[in-house]
């Protein structure tokens, strides 16, 4: 059976084989070629991202899945103008979006008969790593620095991965790690598209399912950015879409980043693309941020992201950590969805671009919400201390009563 | 439009209105009759228990929803002999499988026109009555018995709910919230059914979808018991299928209770199904477990779940703490499903009944896994700490060879 897709280089446009995640010539990017002629997505699947394995490069008799995907689109109850509509990403397996790409990570490693699948991640990547990889029967190691915190890190030890901590900076461990990988042959699922082009095209299974469940693309599409690779999926998916006629329009991104973790805003309004471009732009300085997920100085998928939140017309603009905890009481009373801050500086960003008149009033607006407020609650507490009352029993009446009432 | 559902007093038989939650006449249960003449699934539903609503007392117009229900069913890697099939109640709003009824009581009490839903509970239930009240744009009231901890009510907290901690006996607070309720009609959305009887519909749809996957019912269905609703439901659903020529035969089931909340289990030894002929067993003695999600001295639907698993000819027993947790890595490191301890204790209480012989090897075995390991992580690590090595970047190579290696 021939293969649906073919690995290319991005730079180059040297064809690549199975084992290669980066261009064996010159050192390139891979992105993969599709046959466009003949796509159709497959309804013998249960609802999952597998639906749309033509343009995803897995072959289809070798998928590994825990039902990734297949998320709903909710409507909101409370946001009518502009129209918003959340993408509740918290109903993946590992309650986070990062289990879109690993699947497909995890599947290609599988497909290669690697026994190992290594991440440099104290976050969703991790986690979604781990379950996965203990579902294909591999094993998982997650390379941390130093000093994360038990609650972030149990999930993945529970998912029997191997931990291990390294001191260090963060950029020098994720190169020591790569090239660990690339001479000995260990599987690494990394989330950066440079590092591993499979895990890549995960993400735009967001788009194809929002397009699906939308009927064609909404005005904007709202995400938060932390490396980048996921604005930069998405949108590819919603060019896929175009192409095939799929949708009529392309949508607006709107990309929000932490104003701790501000890289990306500065090279945005710099109107700087390249990273080497951005060291001018950068301040030596202590950061420190409860949105962990986001929290870059050096986003790795950077240029891409930005490159395509300015082909869709989009903008990138920056939160504070209140902006996103408050976002989330909001998301949670209003909505009914518990997530991450990590997530809901997504929903900060957006109420911000409302106020500046950049998302209109008679916007359709797709929120993206990528992970679960679950897995973050010992965080969350910290940042956002519980209002609660203490009553005697009998004094439980008046209470309802005054909440009844108001 | 009349409604496709009549509640009826399972004492007296007698018909109820809209308004009550139990028997006006003799204070009895309600149950709901159908008309079974004429079911079919809603194909128009998106993937969510709904798709069953013609079994469910809700109109089909004002159903209040985050999409609940539509879990997957992962047949396990590991288990094959027996074969298992995990049923996967993480994938809900929320985390748990609570989600189900607490969907159905809201949008009964939305329908009623209802403010202010009110639960006693400092796990699941409060999460999902805060997650669906918002939805419904109601407030959610949580009673809490004073010292639970604030990583367990911090969710509820954030989803917009109003928090209340009482000092006293947990069922002195549950009669005193139930009566304030019944007086001043506050929603009571207590999940056990002789409090709501809507609620407790909204786990049948469990028996529903896994017959719907499996195509016929499996020789044995697992689950978790605390109130007992959770198990009545189920069995109750698939004697709804069974009576629709839906399933050719019905299921076993296997009910699994805390060894240190074990009332039940002494209760299904001696044979005494009715509460009134528990006092004589049940011990007066200080009981803690982390086993929180099922801990009940006096298990409110205990009589129906101990008369569901006979009907079934069935068994009950009991798992410890410990064999919970450790079950959770099995469960993790085996299938990919990060679980909470009081949902593996079903997978401890399977592998018990493994070995006793009464799940044979040939047996088809669908084991509900109910909540989601990200909602206790605090509580777990505690239990089972993290075993992670601290490595220099220059020692990362040898750890991974010899994991590579192993």
């Amino acid at each position: 059976v021939e293969d649906h897709y073919q690995p290319v280089c991005l730079q180059c446009e040297a064809e690549a084989g199975e084992f290669s995640l980066v261009c064996e010539r010159c050192g390139g990017s891979l992105g993969f070629r599709y046959d466009f002629t003949d796509i159709k997505w497959d309804d013998s699947q249960e609802r999952s991202m597998w639906r749309y394995w033509r343009l995803l490069p897995v072959n289809s008799e070798q998928i590994v899945s825990l039902g990734e995907g297949g998320t709903p689109l909710i409507v909101s109850r409370g946001w009518r103008h502009p129209r918003v509509l959340i993408k509740d990403e918290t109903r993946n397996p590992t309650g986070s979006q990062k289990d879109r790409p690993l699947a497909v990570a995890i599947s290609h490693a599988s497909r290669l008969g690697k026994n190992l699948s290594v991440v440099v991640s104290s976050g969703s990547t991790g986690i979604s790593n781990a379950a996965l990889a203990s579902r294909a029967g591999m094993k998982a190691v997650i390379v941390a620095p130093r000093g994360a915190p038990d609650e972030r890190l149990y999930p993945v030890f529970a998912l029997g991965a191997s931990l291990v901590e390294v001191d260090g900076e963060i950029d020098e461990i994720i190169d020591a790690v790569e090239s660990l990988c690339r001479e000995r042959g260990y599987y690494l699922s990394s989330t950066c598209r440079s590092s591993n082009p499979y895990q890549a095209e995960g993400a735009k299974t967001i788009a194809y399912e929002t397009a699906e469940q939308l009927g064609n693309a909404p005005d904007w599409v709202v995400l938060p950015v932390g490396g980048g690779g996921t604005v930069a999926a998405v949108w590819r998916g919603f060019q896929d879409l175009y192409r095939l006629g799929r949708v009529s329009r392309l949508p607006r991104l709107l990309g929000v980043v932490p104003n701790e973790f501000d890289t990306l805003e500065l090279a945005w309004k710099a109107g700087l693309k390249e990273p080497r471009q951005w060291s001018g732009l950068i301040e030596t300085r202590p950061r420190s941020s409860i949105l962990t997920k986001l929290a870059h100085v050096y986003p790795p998928d950077g240029q891409e992201a930005l490159v395509a939140i300015e082909e869709s017309h989009g903008f990138l603009l920056s939160v504070t950590d209140a902006q996103a905890v408050e976002a989330q009481q909001r998301l949670g009373k209003q909505e009914g969805i518990y997530a991450e801050p990590s997530s809901t500086a997504a929903l900060a960003g957006l109420e911000q671009a409302c106020e500046l008149g950049l998302v209109k009033e008679r916007d359709d607006v797709v929120l993206v919400i990528t992970g679960s407020g679950h897995r973050e609650t010992f965080v969350s507490m910290r940042s956002f201390p519980i209002t609660k009352r203490a009553v005697d029993p009998s004094d439980i009446g008046d209470f309802l009563a005054r909440l009844s009432n108001t």
